[in-house]
């Protein structure tokens, strides 16, 4: 049993927790067997030895002493067991391959609720993809994860300077699309675009901005804008009705 | 100049931002001359020495001490500025005259943000109002107010019980949608109906959801449901394009 935190097993989850940059962490039995499923590689997994958990046989289960797992992990996420895994990384050739969908560009999602949130309508509405520029906060956080409601297995992630996404998108010949106030109101395409989501207060940047078509989403004047991930619903679910329903 | 956290006015400004009962707090120059503008009824606006804001000459002012104003509230939100009000109470006779729009109602819904984000929702596809159940987070919470970004001043908001609620659906003859999964994939009412959305766990309480119509959003299989906010802006900016666009 783990006690002490020393232990480079403890240690490991906490840089995981803290830094989600090689590694990261998930939290859950049914979140970290949901995670091995989809193919995520777990590490180790961290069971509460004061919990009984079902055994997770594709990983090294690693019994912590219950006071130890507590400083590691939210006790009602965790539910007693925490996975340790390599970070996953979705590539921009797998996301751009899929042509029968709408990819989504997060640029500069500054709020982690706003980004798991955001990958769980991608997910829902079968987005081919999220790319992520680098000011966006990750994706594979804790709150993130959370706000994805597990919705981040169901979707590959990609992160991309903004200079990546343009080529890709030009090479690919896919246009960009923005949902903007000062736009048309224009239906959001079905399929073969990119649709970029900008940050909370500032939008999407101007390098991104420039060559893309502005989409005005109907509404009173009684509020001069909506919020990231509620654009977003709105679109992705527009886009999915013409594609799908 | 207010120095000391013994004065009646420091306190009373401090237990408004904490309680929000019979007085609230409202932060930021731009968002109290609004709420004035509005209707709102202000006891007296907090400033702090330190900075130059401009006069508000509805209210008496109160310079305080740079150091006690920041213990009261955040910088960045106040900009140097906080007005205390009474308590602004919609009611349910002005929501439910007008029938030219849908009602939203949020039933136990817990998160600040949710509440405050489906405020701005309510606001942005022009709603006749937003009622309450008593579960639900407060809508004059300080984070409620921040997420509906300045929208809580153009929506009228009631606070109603399970029974006040349906009483006045059924004597206004207004029928009930609550968005479900399992329901069936309708268009939401352009007007005349009250659109409920439930608790971020547990969705509509039972009460609410026995004779009401559930409509399902069309998604992929890939995750199970949608954030209640994300629904909200799904239904409610469908129900504005039927009616206006």
């Amino acid at each position: 049993m783990i006690t002490s935190r020393q232990n480079q097993w403890f240690r490991r989850f906490r840089d995981a927790i803290r830094e989600h940059d090689r590694e990261i962490v998930i939290e859950g039995p049914k979140m970290v067997r949901d995670a091995i499923a989809v193919g995520w590689r777990p590490i180790a997994v961290a069971v509460d030895v004061g919990l009984a958990v079902p055994g997770e046989a594709a990983a090294e289960m690693l019994p912590f002493a219950t006071e130890l797992f507590k400083m590691l992990t939210g006790t009602r996420t965790s539910q007693g067991m925490a996975g340790l895994f390599e970070r996953p990384e979705g590539t921009l050739e797998r996301i751009f391959a899929r042509r029968d969908s709408v990819i989504v560009a997060l640029d500069d999602v500054q709020d982690p609720g706003n980004v798991g949130t955001m990958v769980r309508l991608a997910a829902a509405f079968d987005a081919a993809g999220v790319l992520v520029t680098p000011g966006c906060a990750d994706p594979l956080g804790q709150k993130a994860i959370r706000s994805s409601a597990g919705a981040i297995l169901e979707v590959p992630v990609a992160r991309v300077t903004h200079e990546e996404l343009l080529a890709a998108a030009a090479q690919a010949g896919l246009p960009l699309f923005v949902a903007d106030g000062s736009g048309t109101r224009l239906p959001p395409p079905a399929a073969g675009a990119i649709l970029v989501f900008g940050n909370e207060g500032s939008g999407v940047s101007a390098v991104l901005a420039e060559g893309a078509t502005k989409i005005a989403i109907p509404m009173s004047a009684r509020v001069e804008s909506l919020n990231v991930a509620a654009s977003a619903a709105i679109l992705l679910s527009r886009s999915y009705d013409r594609r799908v329903v």
